[in-house]
């Protein structure tokens, strides 16, 4: 269990100074690509910035809890549009972002399995990145994430390496998953 | 890369009659336990159904189209409330349901690394399946999916047997992702 690749992928902050061989990338690419959606829908579009230039762009429109994205060699936004749904405007659900969850989770294990980290990001300016990157209005920014080899905790700020050096956490089994009925306490 | 869980993933129709033994559905749910979310809230609840009364219940809500998965020997029910969501309510970002998406991802592919194939599917009727499986108000059903080993394509109808056997098909590398700017012709 330790050693697979779900339990090995995990949201941490300190980037090695080493790009992402293209071939690498790419590798990472064709597996997110097989993904599986609605209809197959395959609402996902990524932009990736790698440009030195546009990747600090991209930084002002992150807050500063996480400014430590700015070492990594990769950053991406991750794009849909409620036109690419399966569903109706007016459904709660809405597939085309879990669409995108599912895609994204592909991405992030597969970047595991090469030796990268990926760390998916909230909390950004969606209107400046919107306009930094070039979106059109009816796509969504979904997520963010950086990518990159992993680096030191020791090298990050005292609040960064605090939450690296932390213990992960996770709901118990009982806490995520009942058997023939939903029972949960909470 | 065909080898790989990614590609080997794939929505088939087919079951053998044969269950999951017990440690082997664990695993699968021990790794998809360890599946990021937005500030770790987990929103995700499963609720697996295996007893085959319930399981009879349960796709009396499904489509005609997907009652090909009345042989698997495990149906889930992903559930997951916006009050669960790191998103105001007005944002039309739903973390909670691209974390789903994240974590069935995780579902999909460790099941897939224990030679199980699952198959998400859309089009249930949701208040029927609310009632049966005592799921409350305020949880949506987010996604359902069949859990089982694959059978033989060829003992399916004719028409669940044509979408098995026909080439699988995704969009290509530059129709998904495009460098520094958000760049696609559609």
């Amino acid at each position: 269990m330790t050693d697979s690749i779900f339990y090995k992928r995990s949201s941490k902050r300190a980037y090695l100074d080493r790009e992402i061989p293209k071939d690498t990338l790419n590798e990472i690419l064709e597996k997110t690509r097989w993904s599986p959606s609605c209809s197959n829908n395959q609402p996902w579009r990524f932009v990736l910035v790698t440009e030195r230039n546009q990747r600090e762009q991209f930084m002002t429109a992150l807050p500063q809890g996480n400014q430590w994205a700015a070492k990594a060699p990769l950053l991406v936004a991750v794009c849909a549009r409620e036109a690419d749904d399966f569903n109706r405007e007016d459904d709660p659900v809405k597939y085309y972002q879990f669409d995108c969850g599912m895609a994204v989770m592909s991405m992030l294990l597969a970047a595991t399995e090469e030796g990268l980290m990926g760390h998916p990001m909230a909390g950004y300016d969606a209107d400046k990145l919107h306009a930094i990157l070039q979106i059109p209005e009816d796509y969504h920014l979904v997520c963010i994430l950086s990518l990159g080899y992993s680096g030191e905790s020791a090298e990050l700020s005292k609040q960064w390496r605090e939450y690296d050096q932390s213990p992960r956490n996770r709901k118990s089994l009982s806490e995520i998953a009942s058997f023939e009925r939903f029972s949960f306490s909470d």
